[in-house]
């Protein structure tokens, strides 16, 4: 089962209908060839309140200092420290109560809340706890450190500060500070254009799968930022294929079924036609019979038309291409557990092997293989573990990565 | 600053405003409150199509087997196992080509692909590397045991099986397996249904950081499975704001802004004129002038409307509500990592406290306490550390679970 493994681009691929890979190229150097094809796009301008899940490209510099100016941290009086030294329970000093968007005079304090400002002459505001109000007096039973209970000018962010590292993708949270820095408009990387080719079922077949696989990458592609401009039918053959690959518009174009070793699995022909079919075949599973290349400049992947084989080439190959135009993390975008497995995982030597599992207790059970594994077993898995091509599995009580599918 | 801490409902809330807070409820208490007012809410038949990211209700039963029955599981020659033994590279035998969709014959094999039917009478799929064609003959140069490179009917999920155990989010790759079992409605828990009433500026605050907890929440409610019937802005006070929480529709209520210790923090005022202030104060912070109850038979929560305060009350509190009400796990969304503490972690005794961190080789560095947090630290910041509220803190060296922001 050890695949001999090549370099793309030696060579023409051969026509493997019919006859099987000779060759495979490892998942490392097809993950290379994607990464060369697919530098982050170029940014555009956007409104900052649509940009939560864009990645921002430019620097993300504060315009104005937050907070603004002086301002109370909390509720409670802003007044001069200096004047509460010495109170206590058994000392209660007085101050004049005074309205707090006035400067404040020697002896006084005026009530303010938290994000208001304090008036000129305070530094510092007494928690509630600390007074008690008299009238139009104020007993200070406690003393207050210089700037306690008040947030300085720029505490948070400094003026010209850029408080985020970009590129980076904005989380939800973010939508506050950009408010907070007054942002109106920012630069972001675009998404990516991805059209989806999605090949008709072969003669030969009873039943077609292809059709349960344009749903998912749809929702795939949209999870890792891009965004699918249509989806293309292309009943028939390698003509039909080449039709939908040719027009220029696509940031990366999917082909789905159609790769492998069957007499109408003409996908990479179609390719070559259209464009430069690069490399086919890989040394993983399931997903071993992708393949890529480019039509015009847009990068191509072809993917396996059975369902897991398209899901696994799609994340370790395809999304790779899309998160990184889009100028995401390419790596797998999961949550990673580490976990130790509980029985053992096979997995064939020379191939990265992907072994769906169940977690429990922090221990990684596995209920299908790269090779038996299904749709009803991949759904019932809580993640799964990627093999890598030198080992021929993990025993019992190995420490091993799982890559999770709730997150 | 160790707070005394209350059951909820036990006594009627004090007006804390020009007071502050003599006694919170724990974040325990408070989660406990809202899981018992948080129902699943009732299922809705949905199509199949539109259920990714839906919360799966009843049995997700299988109508029919998959595959339907015996097929081809890879690219090859289908033929009666039996017939190939012996055979190898020095001693082919030869069966006679027949076409893939009549019964296949004694001494015949057909070309089939992956996902096409087996002819009748054949029980194995040769692969291209163990045979050669000489015109209408196959020349057979390996065995093949019996099953290789075939899928049994219902082997990979059985008539009437459920291969996910339910309620259970449904993922995009779920959308294969509902396309390969023929599903084309199921049951779904409604999504609930969420009201966010954002209090208008108070009277004394130069700046206003409330309109800032709209646009965070209104994302974070949609990755939790809500959906924000509608953002109410109440400029004004109590009255404003209990005419925001009266009108029935709503599953949930968020109101944020107006729940602290300020003259015109009338929130909990106004939902006990509306309805029911259960709690008002809870021992987290930031966040800790949080206040829950109900509006008719919706339950309300409070959330403060500074927007560190505001996020980490979501998160801990509304967010749970809002997961639960849809069917989905109550805990936080957010991907864990364990990790080591770097510096030193402050925090109260007596609250759970939120501290943010940056990530690097597996180690924690404290970037903003709870106290401290702003706006720029926290979008600066890889995730979040609670620390229960018995801690002072962790020691350097300390291992911490961390919530991260990035999944």
């Amino acid at each position: 089962m050890t695949p001999s493994t090549q370099r793309p681009g030696r060579r023409r691929c051969e026509d493997v209908r019919l006859r099987g890979f000779s060759s495979r190229v490892s998942v490392e150097e097809a993950a290379a060839w994607l990464d060369a094809h697919g530098e982050r796009l170029a940014a555009e301008d956007v409104a900052a309140r649509q940009a939560v899940g864009r990645v921002v490209a430019g620097p993300l510099r504060a315009a104005a200092s937050y907070p603004a100016a002086l301002r109370a941290a909390e509720d409670g009086y802003a007044l001069r420290s200096r004047e509460t030294i010495g109170a206590g329970t058994y000392n209660p000093l007085r101050l004049a109560l005074r309205p707090f968007d006035a400067p404040l005079g020697e002896g006084a304090a005026a009530l303010v809340t938290a994000g208001s400002g304090l008036p000129a002459g305070a530094d510092a505001v007494l928690p509630f706890s600390a007074a008690q109000v008299d009238g139009a007096w104020l007993e200070v039973t406690g003393a207050v450190a210089e700037g306690a209970g008040v947030e300085r000018e720029g505490q948070d962010v400094r003026s010209g500060a850029e408080p985020v590292a970009t590129p980076r993708l904005l989380r939800p949270e973010d939508a506050a500070l950009l408010a907070a820095l007054g942002l109106e408009r920012l630069s972001a990387v675009r998404r990516p254009r991805v059209r989806l080719v999605v090949a008709g079922p072969k003669r030969a077949a009873g039943a077609s799968t292809a059709d349960a696989d344009g749903p998912v990458l749809e929702r795939l592609v949209a999870r890792d930022g891009g965004v699918v401009e249509g989806v293309v039918r292309a009943a028939g053959g390698r003509s039909a294929l080449a039709s939908a690959m040719a027009p220029p518009g696509a940031d990366a174009i999917l082909v789905v079924g159609r790769t492998g070793t069957g007499p109408d699995d003409e996908a990479p022909l179609a390719l070559s036609e259209v464009g430069e079919l690069v490399l086919h075949g890989v040394a993983l599973r399931p997903g071993g019979s992708a393949g890529m290349g480019l039509a015009g400049a847009a990068p191509v992947v072809l993917l396996p038309g059975a369902p897991l084989a398209c899901q696994c080439a799609y994340e370790l190959l395809a999304g790779r291409l899309v998160r990184r135009l889009g100028g995401r993390d390419p790596r797998l975008p999961h949550a990673v557990e580490e976990a130790e497995v509980r029985s053992k995982i096979v997995s064939a030597v020379g191939f990265v092997d992907a072994c769906w599992v169940r977690l429990a207790d922090g221990r990684a059970e596995p209920i299908a293989s790269a090779e038996d594994a299904g749709l009803g077993a991949a759904a019932g898995a809580d993640g799964f573990v990627l093999v890598p091509a030198p080992l021929e599995g993990y025993p019992p009580g190995s420490r091993v990565t799982v890559y999770r599918y709730d997150h």
